[in-house]
């Protein structure tokens, strides 16, 4: 098993996290994205969509999308479960990680991806007035979210999951995209705080 | 439980396909999105995000985000599995329900918000060249997936799952977003004759 990695990129991070909450090691392959080594022919001949990460099993199977790498690990290393248990604490956890993404991953990648000179290449065309309407997407949903985080530790509740991930990458990825974390969201800084400060996050 | 359904918007409709092909009945409260209802205050009371379907349990929690409804009946209800089985037949499913739904469902969609006149207070601001962007990239995943589909019946593999039917809501609509299935994609047309007249194709 091997897995292709995209180094600062936050989707090849949200995996790596994963298995650093878990304890497992797989070996790791690195892809130089900045080079656009996720487009090369033998990158391209595994995912023809040439996006990052790409795990590859030993027979030769293509694993790609960060959440169903994530859904394999845990599959076989239930322990300790980050996305879920039970019919109705898989769905909360998977309705929370899906929250996340929509409304402050993806938004934030628009404001990157739409902004951010060093995109140019990437995104064709850069459509600047989306990027811009995005700004605002980020910003209110980080206000839903404190009012949600007043009275739980994480993102679904009493534990650590998938969606603390995709929540703490979306967070540093507002770096890049030039956007603040807005003064006032204690929750959001308080469970920031907390997730950032685990061992995984260096992952 | 009951299910607070959408009418003819896509992602209500991908509910009821999932449990029409279950065979799960549950009672349904239609919302009229064209007036609004998902905005009103007894649906943002359960669903600050205003968006459909919205899921409540007799105990009055809530379960929202497509995926994850299915998530919850797939669970109760595993036959038949519409979401794989074992660790690495579940995460194939998930890769492909994510790989329609990132590169297929949502670049329709943003044809559709972007550039309809229906859309104009929904999607606030239009921005007509993002529309105009993601038209080239429908097209592009759907000469992808014309090669994927030549040497299997569905859009995993063998057997019908979710994935088919974000496929087949995606490409339903692309009707209201003015987008056209280019001449030519074979295996695509026969995919979607297949399961565009399975009876679950008119929940």
């Amino acid at each position: 098993m091997k897995l292709f990695d995209g180094g600062r990129a936050p989707n090849p991070r949200r995996v790596r996290i994963f298995l650093a909450e878990k304890g497992i090691e797989v070996p790791i392959e690195p892809v130089d994205m900045g080079e656009m080594g996720h487009r090369s022919n033998a990158m391209t001949s595994r995912n023809p969509l040439q996006r990052l990460p790409v795990l590859e099993l030993n027979d030769g199977t293509i694993l790609t999308e960060t959440v169903a790498i994530c859904r394999y690990f845990e599959m076989l290393h239930p322990q300790p479960p980050l996305m879920g248990t039970g019919a109705l604490g898989s769905a909360l956890v998977e309705m929370w990680q899906r929250r996340m993404e929509f409304h402050l991953f993806l938004p934030v990648a628009q404001v990157f991806r739409h902004l951010h000179p060093a995109m140019k290449e990437w995104e064709v065309p850069q459509v600047a007035e989306w990027g811009e309407a995005n700004r605002p997407k980020v910003m209110e949903f980080l206000k839903f979210l404190d009012g949600h985080l007043a009275d739980k530790p994480f993102i679904a509740g009493e534990d650590y999951t998938i969606a603390d991930i995709t929540g703490l990458v979306s967070i540093d990825f507002m770096k890049p995209a030039k956007l603040t974390l807005p003064e006032g969201l204690d929750n959001v800084a308080r469970w920031y705080h907390t997730v950032a400060g685990r061992p995984s996050a260096k992952a």
